[in-house]
């Protein structure tokens, strides 16, 4: 049989198994070869049918070489001997997930390519936790921005991110909160709302609520570490939760 | 049998079927009564179990009333009345869909509610057509805005936007392209990359790539009208078909 390479960027969705599209487990089920990362839930690899190869290349693993080099090779080498590879990644396979270098690289060798989006983070958790990312009157946009970038600087794009009015949810930034925290109140925003969600759409999902000037408490009191994205915005205070956090604040105040 | 009144609201996706998640598929199956938008895909409603009560209140009806107020009393009255109530909207809830309004609403007469996130255009159509939103060392960040503010102007957002080097994603903003164009102009961005997508992730989906400056023409070439979503940044350049643009533009220059 004649093999045809194909490979099909696929977004696993936050956590949640269930929160992958239709599309993506169809991709999943016509897999020969699938390359997940650390965040992809392992119930999703369930779906792919008898004889799959499934070679997990998150970049937590010690032991095996996870480059980006090396997983662009991978992609190429089986969809050359294998077929149709589904490269699975936690999220949205373009939201940060180097989706986009993966393409280029595999278009060198002229192999047809398909993208699968899926639920990001940015979106998904903060619906599942009902703070809407904009709201009529409130606001208007929402701004993603990584936390993570190759400098170790905070994003220039957050710095005037922090003047908007954009609802600005930072993805892979927790490690940096004390130094988002600071560059809020350069901007008078310290009552400005935040929240915090950690393993998001997981059984042990936590949730961090409060103002800019009170969230490093909150994190110390509510979390236990990465992964957590991030919230700014006054959307924030349409959480059910957050109604509690104002009157604990008028109690003090009396 | 006790009515149980709850309300969940779920994301369809951008229009394939197929983009709605699992998550939405299995909350579709257990709903009693669904309320689904203009642009949400019919095909998706055969999920419903038998009995299911469906009703159309997309803003484009008009022969039934169907103003938010209307749908927010629909939603009380059905989950009272009914049980479980799916708010089926395009897209995902909470990005420029109401749904922070309509939980607003319902939660005062202490319905218990949920979200189920959604693909939102946004993410999901760029992502279809291999436009990455994201790539290291030419876009750390995503903004998403809305061409139709309450006061029929440009967002003061997208204002801010057009400075930045964010990708823009401009929902619902086709009507105003000529300005959005002169905006990015007014920042000397007459050549940065532009994409317009229409009918997103359906059988008629058309695209329009360009630059600021030649994009209305590509737009009469190319499309036929709304809806569609816009795409600014650098990244738009990753697509496909891209390069031939640039190819062109070199021959005319020759």
């Amino acid at each position: 049989m004649q093999i045809k390479p194909f490979i099909t960027l696929v977004g696993a969705g936050p956590g949640d198994p269930d929160l992958i599209t239709l599309k993506g487990v169809k991709a999943i089920q016509q897999a020969d070869v699938i390359l997940y990362d650390a965040l992809v839930n392992e119930e999703i690899l369930d779906y792919a049918k008898p004889g799959c190869t499934k070679i997990y290349v998150g970049k937590r693993a010690e032991r095996i070489s996870t480059s980006q080099d090396y997983i662009n090779k991978l992609l190429v080498d089986y969809a050359l001997t294998h077929g149709h590879v589904v490269r699975l990644k936690g999220g949205d396979p373009f939201v940060f997930g180097r989706g986009g270098e993966e393409l280029d690289y595999v278009r060198q060798f002229g192999i047809p390519t398909a993208v699968i989006p899926g639920i990001s983070s940015s979106v998904g958790l903060t619906g599942l936790q009902q703070i809407p990312l904009t709201y009529r009157g409130i606001s208007e946009s929402f701004w993603v921005i990584t936390g993570a970038t190759s400098d170790g600087q905070l994003s220039a794009d957050l710095q005037m991110a922090a003047k908007s009015t954009a609802t600005v949810v930072i993805l892979m930034g927790y490690g940096k909160l004390p130094q988002i925290v600071e560059l809020y109140k350069a901007q008078g925003k310290a009552q400005l709302p935040i929240a915090l969600i950690q393993n998001g759409s997981l059984p042990n999902e936590r949730i961090a609520l409060g103002r800019i000037d009170s969230i490093l408490d909150e994190a110390e009191k509510n979390l236990v570490g990465v992964p957590a994205i991030i919230v700014v915005g006054e959307v924030v205070a349409k959480h059910e939760a957050f109604a509690r956090i104002k009157t604990e604040i008028n109690t003090l105040a009396l």
